[in-house]
């Protein structure tokens, strides 16, 4: 059986699937993995989680020392040992990669030739935290399968059709001209859910389409004939929507205060916005949507609805960057569960015409809008490993 | 004659108008000041410029030395000799100040005891450029005239009636609950224009209502029933719209990847996101909107692209906050005078139903709507220094 590999490495964890490649199927890949699985604990104690094509669940430490980088290598290897012992018909024909930032070079999956690595190397310090970790296991790969051809599939590539202005902050041309701009980020998933539009809400795929991607990292991104134009993360996965554990949008102003009356430098500020605002920071309770809407106390629906009112705010703005609104889509894993969070946000956004039927949305339905809702409310489960098999099949031409 | 001392202190420059009570007007104050001049260059070399009942102009330097504190003080005292000797029949009843920051406290104007202008200190820190500046000017009036009572007219009252989730921040509760809240400014302005619009849009005034100050700082406010739901400044006045040297909102990454990556401190960062961005900084050419529209330089255009799609970008969210749109409506310098800004911004807005009248915009009228826009777009002049005589007089109950 033939498969990609496909592999998302971050700083302490490397999440892999092999898809079987599927002619019959849309996207030449099979609709779900033969296995998959995922190392924890890189840097500290990994240890492998893997269920087999039988449905057995494999969990077991992965020897190793020395740096983290080794650490990440030998996970690699012990996965492809795993791999190879419980799926010996399987032909690793490609390896498919998530990498986050493409810069502004990339606006497609790549095939990683040592050229590209290098190119990718440059973007470290635009996302020191996943870039350096999402190559990493690129290099690992070609030491360990030198003829495995490989493909970056990236965040922001689905975003570099957006006009200059989206992609703009209004800094000085010379901090422009370095890089720092807008680039966005979920582009994996906002392809995968746009791809699928056309069956679920027609002619208005082509419209102005807004997709809600809410996961514990959360983004919008407006859509004009299925691309980009807009999108509420920027130049770092910070900006934008209430997330998690983290701020989204603030008033710049509010950091020179904290750095002026609190002396807060960049390592306290970085944990402060990424680490403990959110939900989380909000509601001083939990950053899980699902306790957040079980919860009683008067913190928790403060969150929930700050959270749903910045959606509400930014689902007008994009509506402004797409010229209207003829389709909202809910991705990700509270846009695809959290029936209260769609409920909130379709109710603030009634005077774009936007209704919705109670007994669709909590039934999670595909479609939940009324018939006589101006607007499309779409439920559509994302899946951005399967769109990693999908670029790299399509890109290798497999 | 019974007259309104209306008084603007900032870091170096002192603004003053007397506007003599006329219960026959609107507001009880005239339309338009007595006399009025500003003291610039305070800290420096102060000097007073100074227009008679008369339509003299008189220029001359203020005779101080000492501290800046001092020199304020020289500059007031000079600026009192100046109205006693050009208008001796004046009687100044009361004093008006435009304080910046009234904190969660203050929602309407208020006189300033001495117990106030405590509670008033303790805003320095969250306005350090212009409330100890504010203060002081009280404090100054209160020693040379004892008797005259005097009235904070705060930037940040009108939007006070803002809903918790328009003011939040998605930071822990410890620091939402220590004032790091969204406040919103140019209420002043917000207010005066407000209270004009029954008589130019009628019973849409009631309705959901943008309003665009677009000076030199700008921001941009929904009401609802004339009160404010949501405004785009915040904490501080760089947050929201790109202005003249301001970038307005910033993805909060940036300033750590400044931070970190190029070493920039508090101040750096101060005089990059205050001073040398915005419509300067983009253009790399000039702050000044009439610059950049007879600009032919590309550059220009690209500023002037920016600072209209932000614009658009924030009525389709203000829209949201407000529960749709009735009305737009331009002030400040650039809203009352840049007819290409209008028409680039209402544009992007057709998609809400806006559509204005080529000639009305470039004529300035007061309506700029056509007959088929579903929303009415309005040019209103503000005039925040007749509504600090306004409020004062109204506080008084003169």
């Amino acid at each position: 059986m033939k498969a990609v590999l496909v592999l998302n490495a971050g700083s302490s964890s490397l999440k892999f699937a092999l898809y079987p490649l599927d002619a019959s199927n849309s996207g030449r890949v099979a609709a779900a993995p033969a296995v998959s699985g995922q190392v924890e604990g890189i840097g500290a104690r990994p240890e492998v989680s893997f269920k087999t094509a039988a449905g057995e669940r494999i969990q077991e430490p992965v020897v190793t020392g020395g740096s983290q980088g080794e650490q990440h290598r030998d996970a690699l290897e012990h996965v492809f040992a795993l791999l190879e012992r419980h799926n010996p018909t399987v032909d690793i024909v490609a390896a498919g990669h998530r990498i986050v930032h493409g810069g502004e070079h990339y606006s497609a999956p790549t095939r990683l030739e040592e050229s590209v690595l290098r190119t990718l190397d440059a973007f470290v310090p635009l996302a020191p935290l996943h870039q350096p970790h999402n190559l990493r296991a690129v290099r690992a790969v070609a030491g360990l399968m030198p003829r495995v051809p490989q493909v970056g599939c990236f965040d922001t590539a689905f975003h570099r059709t957006q006009p200059a202005v989206a992609q703009a902050f209004a800094l000085p041309r010379r901090l422009s001209g370095e890089g720092i701009k807008r680039y966005g980020f979920h582009g994996l998933s906002y392809d995968y859910v746009a791809r699928q539009l056309p069956e679920i809400i027609g002619e208005r795929a082509k419209g102005a389409v807004v997709i809600a991607h809410l996961g514990n990292g959360a983004s919008m991104c407006a859509l004009r004939d299925g691309r980009s134009v807009a999108s509420t993360m920027g130049f770092t996965a910070v900006e934008g929507l209430m997330m998690g554990t983290r701020t989204g949008s603030l008033d710049p102003g509010v950091m020179l205060y904290l750095m002026e009356q609190k002396g807060m430098d960049a390592k306290a500020l970085t944990s402060l916005l990424y680490k403990e605002s959110g939900l989380l920071g909000v509601s001083g309770i939990s950053q899980d949507m699902r306790t957040l809407l079980a919860s009683d106390a008067p913190e928790a629906g403060e969150a929930v609805d700050l959270f749903c009112y910045r959606i509400a705010r930014e689902l007008g703005s994009l509506a402004a960057a797409a010229g209207g609104l003829d389709a909202l889509v809910f991705t990700g894993g509270i846009g695809e569960h959290a029936a209260p969070v769609r409920e909130k946000v379709t109710a603030m956004a009634a005077w774009m015409g936007i209704e919705i039927d109670p007994a669709a949305n909590t039934d999670h339905a595909r479609r939940i809008d009324t018939a006589a809702s101006r607007v499309a409310v779409a439920v559509v489960p994302t899946n951005e490993e399967r769109m990693i098999a999908r670029y790299t099949a399509e890109t290798l031409g497999l």
